[in-house]
């Protein structure tokens, strides 16, 4: 769509997610409940750096000091994030230029999404940033968060939440996350007229708050950039992908929401393959598979362990296993020999380990430990998969910590708050509310285990 | 396996949901914490029936007198739960069957599941029992759990929840739910020595409590009167089954869990088809279908509206609708001309509705009720998903209660205990964690719509 630029362009990205001073061009003067006041969000999260309102209306907006006009502003400020109407747009940009500001996020819309004349709009915008010197985030943006400096411009207050997980998007609405999964630092690129995925790439490849990478793409401009700087980055980094619009009808809802042009998804494929990207099928998938990547060790083989207090979910357990191409291991001798004066002499330990029985005559807990430090121990055992209720948890945390075989947990029963807070407070990463779901997250783990040795 | 028997025997089968009178035979006397005292459960759950509890070495268990031996017992009771050492089994039937106890759930293992030897046992079992006018649940069994009476032979205390979902299987795991998904009726078929799922579902099919029933399968021995039964259930009432054991790992796996033979799993396909069994593919799933079959009205055509904060978002709904069949609708004049005051003039009301820009102007919770008012009353509308956060889902459930087309909720973002807790009070059933889900509750609930309406 445009042609390829070439020169670095890493170095004022950082102006994106931690900047040392923001304007608010058009920021509104209603505060309060349900008024989408980023000024607000800014000042009530603790951002750390410097406010500048501009609003031509207000002398004072929540106690900061309003300036009438960006030409009022201090000279140098870093990051200016323009919420007027498209309309203004070309004069704020035209403005910002003048004042010696770098970074400038859009969140008008009304651009490459609605339409020819929009798109036309956003070229000469682009333009007219180019030639003042502004790398440009948008238009139709919600711009970045950052919960590790703490900095928002969307609509969401930063989360306390620090996880080494960073997001590129082409929606705000991801900043919400997904199911068990929320980035903590992310960027709405919104219609892309300049910033990129390979300029967010390439601030992250040394971000050092960062270490897994999720994109969530539409369609691409600069493609050959792209595949270039990811193969690079997702040798040091994971990144997973989720690419939407893969249906036709989806396809052309893209082009009126960031106005990219989907593509072909057979392409992608192939592409993100080239890329040494893992592609996620789904939203589900994602949060699974970036908890295991990120918070396991390596799987150096097929073959896992299963403990169960019940027959017939290790049974689905093995199901699950097996579909994904991994194995029920063999226990050990030794494995045996250590477990065996627990069990009846009908039922002697084998894999999947049932210990419901052995478990009601000699403490619950006690054999759950049992059971799992022997499988942890036992040279035939690749990784394990744990049936249990939630309460079980933390003995499984506790004896799995800082071992050098993946354990998951397959959380059985009904999720309810009280579960879910349950694993919040002990912060327990890897229990997944399916087996096929821990299964699969073992199994891209295996894909992947080798570059992950690299990763760290 | 064994020959088929023709006389109905649905009579009997109430004892193991609902007895008025129950004897413990070998109930243990340790009670308190990790005791796995079915008697305690009894007793703490309000279960309004007589218990007598059978050991030989006390006078009484949790102020209950306790009867030397069953001979002991008074005449009559109607369900027996047998938990002693397998080779007392034989014994403690024919003491039921001369003391006129007509039902008993065997909860004692070593059975087909641990050998030949165990078989040959559990045959003399299923013998002796058939000559003393015995039904038999198990062995190597939990039995029966009823929220409604309530009653438990399970370690699990029946649960307040009372959903009109049982559940059939052969594993007393599942009586913990999956998921979101919990049935408040359930039995543990264990070896399924006699009572098998034929007999259960013939007690279901009259059953007040029961408009959802969930089989649990790993093998079927009756297949013939099981088939025959089914196909006429499911007219009544939605038969879902997760069939588990379905590759070969699995299958011989099932050998020493509950003794079945796990049989082809296409066969299963055909069988399942031939008698109106909905068949689901995995744990997800079944709470899925089960909450729309449940709780959504009949969808009566592919056409889907979807309401929607973030446009990303939107297009992965698409995508998820495309892969099932189903497809965005087109809005109607009259939708258009209710919403479009509120839209900016270059993106006019389209399917998918993004109703942030609007919502930011005339308040969000407004202009979420005025789409989904709007998109209820369109004649081209079949079904809306609504994509939200989870303070959302009040006004969603204000406004579609009681509507005549299905209305799904992609709770967005992440599922947080608090998240949870609020789904929980408000009794929210229909929230799904992903597009894909949500999108597959619908193709379900189209795929089964006509015979909804027989149901009810």
């Amino acid at each position: 769509m445009r042609q390829e630029r070439h020169e670095p362009q890493a170095g004022r990205i950082n102006f994106f997610f931690e900047p040392k001073s923001v304007a608010l061009i058009g920021v509104p003067r209603r505060t309060g409940r349900a008024s989408f006041n980023i000024l607000e969000t800014l000042v009530n999260c603790g951002y750390p750096g410097e406010l500048y309102p501009v609003n031509p209306n207000a002398d004072s907006i929540l106690g900061l000091k309003a300036y009438p006009k960006i030409e009022s502003l201090p000279h140098g400020i870093e990051l200016a994030l323009i919420m007027v109407p498209r309309d203004m747009v070309l004069n704020a940009i035209d403005s910002c230029a003048k004042m010696g500001i770098k970074a400038a996020t859009i969140v008008s819309d009304g651009f490459a999404e609605a339409g020819s004349e929009g798109r036309a709009l956003q070229e000469q915008v682009v333009n007219r940033a180019r030639a003042g010197g502004i790398r440009l985030v948008g238009p139709n943006s919600l711009g970045s968060i950052n919960n590790f400096q703490p900095f928002s411009s969307s609509f969401l207050p930063p989360s306390p939440i620090k996880a080494p997980i960073a997001m590129v998007s082409q929606s705000g609405g991801f900043f919400e996350g997904f199911f068990d999964f929320v980035a903590s630092k992310g960027i709405d690129l919104g219609n892309m007229c300049d910033v990129d995925f390979a300029d967010i790439l390439e601030y992250l490849e040394v971000d050092p708050d960062t270490r897994l990478i999720f994109l969530h793409i539409e369609g691409l401009n600069q493609g050959r950039r792209f595949l270039k700087v990811a193969k690079r980055v997702s040798q040091k980094k994971p990144i997973l992908v989720l690419k939407t619009g893969r249906t036709a009808p989806a396809a052309r809802a893209i082009a009126s929401h960031s106005g990219s042009l989907a593509g072909q998804d057979k392409l992608y494929d192939v592409a993100f393959q080239y890329a040494g990207i893992i592609r996620v099928e789904n939203s589900d998938e994602l949060g699974d598979v970036a908890k295991a990547l990120l918070y396991l060790p390596p799987l150096k083989g097929n073959r896992v362990g299963i403990i169960t207090p019940t027959g017939g979910c290790a049974i689905m357990a093995v199901d699950a296993l097996d579909k994904e191409g991994l194995e029920p291991a063999q226990l050990s001798p030794k494995t045996i020999d250590a477990l065996k004066n627990y069990f009846p002499i009908w039922a002697p330990p084998r894999n999947p380990v049932d210990m419901l029985a052995a478990g009601m005559s000699h403490g619950y807990k006690n054999i759950y430990k049992a059971c799992l430090e022997a499988l942890l121990d036992d040279p035939q055992m690749d990784a394990i998969i744990c049936i249990a209720g939630w309460p079980t948890i933390k003995t499984i945390q506790d004896i799995s910590a800082g071992k050098s075989k993946p354990v998951v947990v397959w959380m059985q029963g009904r999720w309810t708050g009280e579960s879910l807070s349950w694993i919040e407070k002990l912060d327990y990463k890897t229990a997944y509310p399916t087996p096929e779901r821990a299964a699969r997250a073992l199994s891209v783990l295996r894909r992947y285990g080798n570059r992950k040795d690299k990763y760290e």
